[in-house]
């Protein structure tokens, strides 16, 4: 097999982390079947999930020698029968889950880098349906950034009771998905305020455009700091990345009516033991389950990052040979911003 | 003061429930100024709320004295100046919440029989914004059943996540807003499931439309007979009258992407310790409080039971006289449809 | 070529009308590629649309020798490399715009029957994403009659601005679109009236749910009758079918912020030059083209058909072998309801 | 009468023009009732309607001797009896239509300046509902600008299909509403594109944000560059201030299913007869009336300009005396921005 014509994947051949977990192996280049489409993979971007699912803390199926990574940025390079939407050249991007077109997805059984094969790897073949295009504005490591943390942020701010602009948004931490929809958020004319425990971080958020920022090691009563920035009324959207030791404040702190997007289960072990449903009654508020998005709401996604010339933060690219060591610094937790694998170039 | 200029109202002296707690009081029936209504009430209809409030149950302030009641029709007898709306001889009922006009419930500071004085009186004034009229079918104690459990079960429907006709709604037991929603949903050609652990009311159930019932004594799981009766997909709206002991079961029975609407809070004292959070995350749903409804919403309902000419289900009408045995009838539970008080005739 | 591996299709020689324009020809039966589906069509209905092409009345590009139709049923008999959706023995429907998949259509096209192939032969291969399942109390010859006018219908009613049930929906005409919209709109609990010049069809209109009838010919100012018949608002939907002769009607019957869905184009020769911009200002209402529609909308109209186990209106049943004179009998307009090719049993 | 009792109004009392037209009167100050609101006025804006209203160019019923005007901010000297939501000292804004709260307008029939009395006076008594406060950071000029054509710009963008942040908006000329939807649609991340026959006029538009202009002059095919500068796909959003003279190349800029809000009827006579419902239906495109729009809208308006510390382009104040010099003004069509008259100081 000449170099040119093999296909160099990261396989989980072992659940144990970023560092023992994963193999390099060589296989064919698999060939564009009907309504398919090969892309060589440029560039890729690293999530959490990605060390959950190689950590074995992923709460759903992951089948055995699945390629892990599921965003990515490549280039056609062969197109099947019957594909008219992408030619040879074309720079795309696929959706996380790769049937989700509309509407809520139906379940969690084709999410690129589990249950199915992903994006860390030299050369995929995509379904036809689960490209899209990416504005010209971003290079292949920047438009490697979106299909995560971009779609789950734009799927809190749109997927359920849209935003309306000059609305509040409430966003927790500094992590990918908050500090994306600060930037979305602040891009559209909504008022943005944010919480950390690091006053740098909210130095930066603020830098980023957040409206207000709230140290909450300093104001544990965060959720009254909330409500006194918006003269008693609350956040509108809340985007929670906490899970359950928080909810009860972020009720705390959401409007009459407003919208808690449930998006992460970083709270550690259960210690709170809240009376969602009588918190949901007292306030008319919503929760709602986020699952990332669908393909419709990904495009949206990308025509308001091409109008706005948006480019993602970018806290560190690493080769592809050291995707290992991209893993475990992603597992260590003190990136800011997302963590880019170069694939090919 | 003679007969003709004296209001009759009845007044919480104490919160002892129905029998204790209210005293008939005879006061000067109030005048209308600008923009306000006097209404000669004929009808008042009971829910669950007014005992709750009787008995101090009621989780939010009530004022001392207050006038309880909540749902009434009657008939304009004086407005005031100003006054375009409404005329002497038109026949009108009045939101719960008499300042939500549109979108959420801004506090819980207008409702009608707490905090504000109620309807279980002969003669109340209203400003202009909180009265409606009724469909022309009704009399006026049919009109009097829809305030509460008909805007709660409207708004579960309409004000969030729109139902779309053709979808699936679950209905858990036959209590007052099951019922009403199980008439909505039914005529607006939704698929209705409803549960109860009596094989008599769910026989009821089916006369009026639902298309399958499940008795969940018999069938505890009953979240897994709402899959199988969903072709494995779920109930898109889910109206939870139980709250949080049985919340896991309404997330194993939605959709991916469907709506729990929380309305009451029957389920006793806490049992379960769910994390509602990570339920919402892995089926992707919405949990809702449901305040009962806005104005618009209230409007939108009465044209779809003048539309249809549908006629609320009365257990049984007590006269003004007997109201505190009428409330102790509630209070029993042993109703099936609305109490209504005839208050004049 | 035995007659097991033949396809029977008529293509469109000559844009010469029914009877010389269609010829019968023979074909190897195509083979599914990759995601792609082998269907053996059992029935298929017919529309105007298929008319207008066959006569070049179609106002968009039509490839030569297309197969025309584009409403059909079937059964799988193949499935390609990678479809999981589909199995054989599955009973499927096709949305007319075979990559409409949410949201407005893009362009013209990827419309069955043109400019591409459409149903009217033996087998076809559609692409994993242009099928549905249709619901099961359906026949083959009722399953094809909902593609192009219950769709149409259906987009109309919640495409744009949904229909909230209770509305009243104005309806011209007995054709196709506008019987399926009636018995959709009675069915969703929306208040129904329709024009005719018929007093016949309007006493069958009545039969099948319509609120009030009009006869145009003997009230032509039947949009002030409109007026009368809600109450002075108007409607809040109007399914125009006519155009521009009657759109000025239309306005005078819509409410104030209504809808007008424009669908056909029935008036002949341009009679009326009204000012529609001025139409709209005054009246606050919307004026939306319906291009029949998307497969999220077909989905949502299956599942009501199948919630309420809704049959079509089926005028007459052809064989396939008298495909010229179903197409004929169609041209004459005398029919009632859908006309079905039965293309094999 | 002393000074302080005496309200100064400007009446028409002859629909002659701005100079002829107008007569100053001398009036007691009105004394609010229950739920009414006394308003002391600081500043009023101008709007082309007010100049139409003059002239008898207004095509709505409008009462003898008004006092005309409709956009304000002032200040609350006294309160009726009920009245909560406003205490004296608030500073308060008003809604054109003071009684569309929610939803389209009814009629026009509570529209301020016309056929109401409106603003061109010193106070006002106002029902507490037709009021709103408006964001610290304006001054009353600045707070006077935004009920008529900031509402209308909002309107077309949230008011019936909303607008998605990243889509794009089409502007026709320099005028306020265009402008105003210039500011508020670049400020929520939208593209926009704007005509004009002035190269100076569009580089004004090119510094407030705009993407793209057009000459129409140089460019007299525009449809043909809205199409060019969108990819070939068109504007999802299209705000017509001419109406039916240029509405062919509004639906020849729009894309397939895109919205164009019809506001403005400046085209002169009647040049165009275009079949409107025939391009709606080839283009799948809505056409909307904007009547202005509901507090509701304004309300939302109000959050998003406080948000984002927006203040409006005045081109010239006034004082009170000169009003009819004002009116002159804004009647030549040569200002850009809002003509502001400071009623009180």
């Amino acid at each position: 097999m000449s170099k040119t014509q093999v296909n160099l994947a990261y396989r989980i051949t072992e659940f144990a982390g970023p560092l023992e977990g994963l193999t390099q192996v060589e296989e064919p280049i698999p060939k564009p079947r009907a309504h398919e489409v090969l892309v060589r993979i440029h560039a890729a971007s690293l999530n959490f999930r990605d060390y959950a699912v190689l950590s074995k803390l992923y709460p759903f199926p992951i089948k055995n020698n699945v390629v892990p990574g599921s965003d990515m940025a490549g280039e056609v390079v062969a197109v099947g029968e019957g594909v008219d939407a992408y030619k040879v050249g074309d720079r795309v991007t696929a959706n996380f889950d790769q049937e989700n077109f509309y509407g809520p997805s139906k379940d969690w059984n084709t999410g690129l880098g589990a249950p199915i094969d992903g994006v860390l790897q030299k050369y995929r073949v995509f379904h036809e349906m689960g490209l899209l295009h990416f504005p010209k504005h971003l290079s292949y490591e920047e438009a490697a950034c979106w299909p995560c943390t971009g779609v789950t942020a734009w799927n809190a701010l749109f997927g359920g009771i849209p935003i309306i602009p000059g609305q509040t948004v409430l966003l927790q931490g500094t992590g990918g998905v908050s500090m994306t929809a600060l930037q979305l958020a602040h891009t559209m004319g909504a008022k943005t305020i944010i919480t950390s425990s690091s006053d740098k971080k909210l130095e930066l958020a603020k830098e980023m455009g957040a409206t207000h920022t709230i140290n909450y090691k300093k104001q544990p009563d965060w959720d009254k700091v909330v409500k006194q920035l918006t003269e008693g009324r609350g956040a509108d959207h809340i985007l929670d990345v906490v899970g359950i030791n928080e909810i009860e404040r972020c009720f705390g702190s959401v409007k009459q009516g407003g919208v808690i997007s449930t998006i992460g289960f970083l709270g550690g072990e259960l210690k709170a033991y809240p009376n969602v449903p009588a918190l949901a009654l007292s306030t008319g508020a919503i929760l709602r389950g986020i699952n990332i998005g669908s393909k419709q709401l990904h495009e949206d996604l990308l025509r308001f990052v091409d109008t706005n010339k948006l480019r993602p933060h970018i806290d560190k690219v690493f080769p592809f040979e050291q995707t290992r060591e991209a893993l475990d610094y992603l597992s260590k937790g003190q990136h800011s911003g997302k963590i880019v694998i170069k694939v090919s170039s």
